[in-house]
C-alpha cells in the first residue's frame, strides 16, 4: 500500500511508509546533536501561569488530605468524561483523566473492594449501584484471581513466602507505542488491526478466538481514542502536521491508556528523538520558533507530572508513595552506531529547569559511554540540581534490546510496540532456605505451607544436606509462583485487558514472564556460613528452627570472594532453572529480576532469623545488594560480587542499591547528591558501566 | 465418608450415600407399579382455585398484547427477586422467577440488544443505566460472538446456509440434576463442589484455570440458591424430609436455573420415579394421602407452566411461539430389567386431566415394549383426550445412554448431571449442493460465499463430478460451521455461563457438540435425479445456476429404494466425517441430527430450485423425512427408508414428521389424533420402535 499524508511531507521514506514501524521513521528522519544547551528557552508566561495553579490544586489536594475529588459513580473509560482543564486559553497541550485535572477517576475492573476502599479511606462513598454491578454481573480481575487460587497459593500469599503479587492491583509494565498515534494517525492504525484480525489462524481453538477478540477490543479502543481526542476538538484519525499535533496525538494515545488502566507503571516509552524530528521540520519550516516548542514540552510534562489515579492507604505504603512510573528513555545509542541524542532530548530534561525537580514522569536517560560529552555533562548538572533523573546502561540492554527499547517502570526494559511483560513481583527466597530447614513449616506462624518434605534435625547444619534440601524447596516455590501468576494474569487478560496499549502493539507481541527474587544477600551468606564457619540450629518447643549460632568467621558476598559469589549465582541460576520447568501462560518467556529497593524492609520483617547471623524481621539488602556492613573490601569489591551475577537468568534486571557521598569518589562537590542508586547489570559475570539513578521510592520494581 | 440424614430414614443404602449419585439411590429405592390409574384423585379446590387464577392472568396478558409485566431495571440472578405467590396459602408447592407470577425477568447476560428489544417490543423501556453497562462494561455472550466471527462466517449466517445458530440466544440443552438438590440437600452439594475445586490438575494451564474459575461459581451459585429458598421460608441446605420438601428442593433446584438463564430449552430432566420414592415412603409412614400427593403435583406443574421468559416477536416467530422446552422424562426400563414406571409416573401425567391439556412441561413418555400393559394403555388415552405427551424410543437411548438419561429440548438425549450438549442449530445440506455447482456462489444473492471452488458449467449435470464438488464443499462447509460453533460455546461459557445448572452436574462432564443438517431429502433426490435421469442446468446471464430441469424419472427417498437410500445415508456419513476432522471446543464429541420440524419451510425459503425438481423457496421436508408426496409406495416404504440413516452418524437424532389419520392405521376411532410426529431413530440401519409425539412447533430441537 502507498500511503501519503500532509503530515509525512518531506520525511525521508522506508518500510515505516508501507507498515507500522516507528523505529524505521526515526532511523530515516531523525538529527543527531552535539551541541550543548545553549539553545534552551526558559519558561513561558502560560507555563508559570498553568504550573503556579497546579502548585496551588497540589496545596488543596494535600490539604483535602491526599486527594481534591474524586468519581464515585462514572466508571472511567476513554470515553467516560468530556474534556477538563487548566485554563483552556493557555494550556498549548490538553487532555486530563476525567473532566478536571486532580480529580481522580473511577477504575474498577480491577477489583470493586479496591476501588470502593480508595474511595472510603479517602472519604468519599462508591456509588452502591456501581459497588452492586462489579460484585454481581460484573466480575473483576481481584474476583477472578481468587476464584481460582488453590489454598496452597493462598498460604503463599500469607506466610509472605511469595509477595505483592499484582492480583489486587493492575499489573503495568505494559507501553503502548504511543508516537504510532501522531505518525500514522488512529485511521491507518485501525486498518492494520482489521487486517491482523483477517489473518489470525482460521482453526477456531480457544486461543485463536481470544486473540480475534482482543483485536476487536482493540479497534473499539482506537474509535474510543479518536472520539476523545474529538471531545477536545481534535480530529486525530490522520497523521499529526507538526510537533504540536505530534505532541498531543501521542499524548492523547497515552492519556486513553492511563484512562482505561490503573497499572503499577504506566510508562511512556521512548518519545523525545521521535518528536524531535517534527520540531526540526517545524524549525526548518519556521513553524515554531525555539520558545514555542519548549512550551509545548512543558504543557506536555506538566500533563504527565498530573496523572493521579484512586489508590488506597496499603497501595501508597506498599508503594512508599503514590508512584505512576511515567518513565520516558531518553537518548541511548542506535544500532547504526550514531547516538540518539536530540535537541528534544535537552528539552525534556529542561523541564526539571522550567518546572522545577518532580519525580514524575520518570526521565531515564539510556548511558553509554559513547554519548556526546556536551550531553553527559548536561545530564550531569540537571542531575545535581534535581536528583530527578535515572540513569540505565544502553550499552548493554542495546545488546538484547536493539534500539528502540525502552524501560517499564525503572529497569524493566521492553521493545516499544513488540514486546510487553506479565509482572510478577518477587518470591522470597531466604523465606525458601528457612523452610527447607523446616520441612516447609513457617518459622513465624508454626503453619505447614510448604510440602511436608523431612525436615533437618541435626544440631549443625551440614552444606550439602542443605543444599539438596533448599533445591527441592525451591523448585517447590518456583512451581507455585509461577502458576500463582498464570492464574493472574490469565484473570488480567480476561477481566481487565489493556485495549489501547496493546492496540498499539504489534500482531505478534513478545511477552516476558517477570519473575522476581528478594533475599539472595541473605540466602548466600547463609549458605556460605553453613559451608565455612559452623551453624548451630536453636529450635522452639514445637521443633521448628527458629533462630540461629554461627561459630567462626565465613566468606560474605559483596567481597569479591569467590566462595561465596559462587553461591549467589549458583542459586539465581538454580532457582530461574526450576522457574523454566514450569508451563508460563500465553507462550510467555520466563525471566527474573533481582531488585527490590525498599520492599526488603518488608520483606525481612516477615522473615524469621537466617543462619548467616541476620535477626528475625531484620531487613534484607535491597536487590541484589550485599547485606549492609558485610562489604568490608571496598566498594569496587562489592560491586564486582553483584557483577559475577548471571544476567541471562535475571533478565528482567538485578539493582544493587549504593550509597555514596561526593567524597567517597574522590570529589569534594558542595552539593550532597543524596542517596544514590547504582543500577549494574552485568552479562555473563562482565560488569559494565554501572548506571546511576536517584532511588525514587519503590516496590514493584 | 458417612452420612445419615432425617431425610434419609428408611432407605435402602448403596454408593449413593457416600457419592453424589442420584441413579443409584432411584436403583436401590423405587417401585416399580404395575397397576392402572384408579388409584388417582382429581383436582383439590386449592388446585382447581389456584388454576382459575392462573387462567385469568392469562387471559390478561394475552389482553395485554402477550405480557403482563416485565422488569426493565432488576437484573435477574438466582437472588434477585423477593418471593413471589399466586396464593401464598393455597400454594403448595411455591417459588416464581421474580416477585410475582407472569412477570418476566430481564435477562442481559446473553444480549444486551435482545434484552432491549424483548422489553421494547413489548411496551416497555430497558432502563438506560443497565444498557450502558452491559454495553460498556459487561460484555454479552452475543458481543463476544460478533468480536469473533470471521466475514466468512457472518456471510454464511446471512445466506443461511448456516441457520439458527445459538449467538443471540441462549443454548439451553443443559440439564441440571435437581433431583440432587432434594436427595443431598445444597450443604452437601458445596461440599463436593468444593472437593472437585481441591483436584483440578495443578498445573495452570488457561483450561485449569478456567476448570477452577467456574467451579467457584458453581459452589456461589449453591449458595445463591440456598438464600432464595430461604427467603420463601425453606431451609434447604439438609435433604429432604418427605415428598413435600423433595417436590420443593426439586423445583428450588430448577426454579434457580430459569432465574438465571434464559435457554432455548431448559429442561427439567427425569424426575417422577425419583419422587415416588418419597411418596411410597410417606404414604406408607401416614404423613400424606394419595389427594395430597396429587395435589403437589399439580402444584408443581403449574409451576412449570407458569415459566416464562421475556422474548422478541423474532424469537417467538422462529420458535413457532414461546416454548420454554420443560422437558420431563417419564418412564423407562432400567438396565437391571425393571420397568422404571411408578405411581409418579401417573401422578404428573394425571395433571393432564386435573390442570387440562398443555404443552408445557413437554411431558415425554420413554417408551419401550416392556412398559407394563396398563401404563401404556393410560398413556395412550392420555395422549388421545390431551394431545400433549411426546413418546421417545427408550429401547433405542438405553443401549447408548443407560437408564439414568433425560430428554433435553425434544429428542436430545444426555445422561443426568453426567453429560451436556453444546447446542448447534443447522447446516443446509441443500444449499450446500448448489454451492457445490455453482463453485461458492450464493444462488440468490449471487455473491461469493463459499470457496472460489471451479464452478461446473456443464449443460446436463454429470453424478460423479458433482459428487466430487460437493464433498469439496461439505468439507468446506462443516469447517466453517464447527469453528462457528466453537466461538459461540468459547463466548457462551465466557459471559453466560450456566453457573446452577453446572453446579448440579458431576465435575467431568461429557459435552456432546451437537451440529444439525437440514434438506437432506432434498439433496438425496437431487443427487438421485442426476444419476438416474438426466438434469439441465438453467443459468442466469451472469453463469449462476438457478433452475433445473429433470428429463427423465428416478429413484426418490421414501421408497425404500436402496438406489437413492443409499444416497441419503452416504450424505449423513460424508457430512459427519467432515465435521470429525474439526477441532471441537472443550474436547466435545460432535454429533449431528435431522431434525428440523418447522424451520424446513423457513430453510426451504432461503434456497434457491434444486436439481430434484423443487422450485426456489419451496419448503424442504422436516427432518429425515421424505419430500411431500414422492414417498408413493406407502407408509413402511417410506419410514424404512428414513430407517437407513446412520444412527451413529447421527446421535443426537433423526426425526421423521409422519402425519395420519386414525383410519390409515386401520382403526376407526372417533378422535382425530391430528398431526403426529414419528420420532424414529435406527441403529446401524436397524430401524427400532417408531415412538410417537404430538408435534409441539419447534425450531431447536
Amino acid at each position: 500500500m502507498n500511503y501519503t499524508y500532509e503530515g509525512w511531507r518531506g520525511f525521508e521514506g522506508g518500510t515505516w511508509t508501507s507498515e507500522i514501524n516507528v523505529r524505521s521513521f526515526i532511523r530515516h528522519n531523525y538529527t543527531p546533536y552535539d551541541g550543548d544547551e545553549s539553545f534552551l528557552e526558559g519558561a513561558t508566561q502560560d507555563t508559570v501561569d498553568l504550573w503556579e495553579q497546579v502548585l496551588e490544586l497540589t496545596r488543596l489536594e494535600r490539604e483535602a488530605g491526599g486527594v481534591l475529588d474524586m468519581d464515585t459513580k462514572i466508571i472511567s473509560t476513554i470515553t467516560s468524561h468530556g474534556p477538563g482543564y487548566l485554563d483552556k486559553n493557555k494550556e498549548k497541550i490538553v487532555g486530563f483523566q476525567t473532566d478536571k485535572p486532580f480529580k481522580r477517576a473511577l477504575m474498577p475492573y480491577g477489583g470493586i473492594r479496591m476501588a470502593e476502599k480508595a474511595c472510603a479511606d479517602n472519604g468519599y462513598e462508591l456509588d452502591p449501584e456501581v459497588k452492586e454491578f462489579f460484585t454481581v454481573h460484573r466480575k473483576t480481575h481481584n474476583a477472578g484471581v481468587f476464584d481460582a487460587y488453590t489454598p496452597e497459593m493462598r498460604a503463599c500469599r500469607s506466610s509472605h513466602i511469595i509477595t505483592g503479587l499484582p492480583d489486587a492491583y493492575g499489573r503495568g509494565r505494559i507501553i503502548g507505542d504511543y508516537r504510532r498515534v501522531a505518525l500514522y494517525g488512529v485511521d491507518r492504525l485501525i486498518e492494520d488491526k482489521k487486517q491482523q484480525k483477517e489473518t489470525t489462524r482460521s482453526a477456531m481453538y480457544s486461543h485463536v478466538i481470544r486473540d480475534r477478540e482482543e483485536l476487536s477490543e482493540q479497534i473499539r479502543a482506537l474509535e474510543d481514542l479518536k472520539k476523545m481526542a474529538a471531545s477536545y476538538g481534535y480530529d486525530i484519525s490522520l497523521p499529526a502536521r507538526d510537533s504540536k499535533e505530534a505532541i498531543q496525538w501521542l499524548y492523547f494515545g497515552y492519556l486513553a491508556a492511563v484512562k482505561e488502566q490503573n497499572g503499577a507503571a504506566m510508562s511512556l516509552g521512548r518519545t523525545s528523538t521521535f518528536l524531535d524530528i517534527y520540531a526540526e521540520r517545524d524549525l526548518a519550516e519556521g513553524r515554531y520558533t525555539e520558545r514555542e516548542l519548549q512550551e509545548m514540552v512543558d504543557h506536555f510534562i506538566m500533563k504527565l507530572r498530573l496523572v493521579k489515579f484512586a489508590r488506597t492507604p496499603e497501595y501508597n505504603a506498599l508503594f512508599s508513595g503514590d508512584p505512576q512510573w511515567v518513565t520516558e528513555s531518553i537518548g541511548g545509542v542506535a544500532i547504526d552506531g550514531r547516538h540518539l541524542v536530540t535537541k528534544m532530548s535537552y528539552r525534556y530534561l529542561h523541564t526539571l529547569e522550567n518546572l522545577g525537580a518532580a519525580p514524575e514522569p520518570n526521565l531515564t536517560v539510556l548511558w553509554s559511554t559513547r554519548l556526546p560529552e556536551s550531553f553527559k555533562r548536561f545530564c550531569a548538572r540537571i542531575s545535581i540540581e534535581t536528583s530527578s533523573v535515572q540513569y540505565e546502561n544502553d550499552d548493554l540492554m542495546r545488546f538484547t534490546h536493539g534500539d528502540d527499547y525502552a524501560i517499564a517502570c525503572c529497569v524493566s526494559s521492553m521493545r516499544v510496540g513488540k514486546e510487553m511483560q506479565f509482572f510478577g513481583a518477587r518470591a522470597n527466597l531466604a523465606k525458601c532456605l528457612l523452610y527447607a530447614i523446616n520441612g516447609g513449616v513457617d518459622e513465624i506462624s508454626g503453619k505447614q505451607v510448604g510440602p511436608e518434605y523431612r525436615p533437618i534435625t541435626s544440631e549443625y547444619l551440614d552444606y550439602d544436606e542443605v543444599m539438596r534440601k533448599y533445591d527441592d524447596m525451591m523448585r517447590w516455590l518456583a512451581g507455585v509462583y509461577v502458576n500463582t501468576l498464570n492464574i493472574i494474569h490469565y484473570m488480567h487478560d480476561k477481566y481487565s485487558y489493556e485495549k489501547i496499549q496493546m492496540a498499539l502493539h504489534d500482531k505478534h507481541v513478545t511477552r516476558w514472564f517477570a519473575t522476581g527474587i528478594a533475599g539472595l544477600s541473605v540466602v548466600a551468606d547463609s549458605l556460605s556460613a553453613i559451608k565455612y564457619a559452623k551453624v548451630k540450629v536453636i529450635r522452639n518447643e514445637a521443633g521448628i528452627a527458629t533462630d540461629y549460632e554461627v561459630e567462626g568467621d565465613f566468606p560474605k558476598y559483596g567481597n569479591d570472594d569467590d566462595r561465596v559469589d559462587s553461591i549467589a549465582y549458583e542459586i539465581v541460576h538454580r532457582f530461574m532453572e526450576h522457574v523454566r520447568k514450569n508451563h508460563t501462560y500465553r507462550d510467555s518467556i520466563p525471566t527474573t529480576s533481582i531488585l527490590t529497593i525498599t520492599s526488603n524492609v518488608v520483606y525481612g520483617k516477615a522473615t524469621g532469623s537466617t543462619p548467616d547471623g541476620r535477626k528475625r524481621g531484620e531487613a534484607f539488602a535491597p536487590g541484589a545488594n550485599p547485606m549492609h556492613k558485610r562489604d568490608t573490601h571496598g566498594a569496587v569489591a562489592s560491586l564486582a560480587s553483584v557483577a559475577k551475577l548471571p544476567f541471562i537468568d535475571a533478565q528482567d534486571g538485578i539493582s544493587n542499591t549504593f550509597s555514596i557521598i561526593p567524597g567517597a569518589l574522590g570529589k569534594d562537590d558542595k552539593i550532597f547528591v543524596g542517596d544514590i542508586a547504582v543500577d549494574l547489570e552485568c552479562v555473563d559475570g562482565a560488569c559494565s558501566t554501572p548506571t546511576l539513578f536517584e532511588g525514587l521510592d519503590e516496590e514493584n520494581s
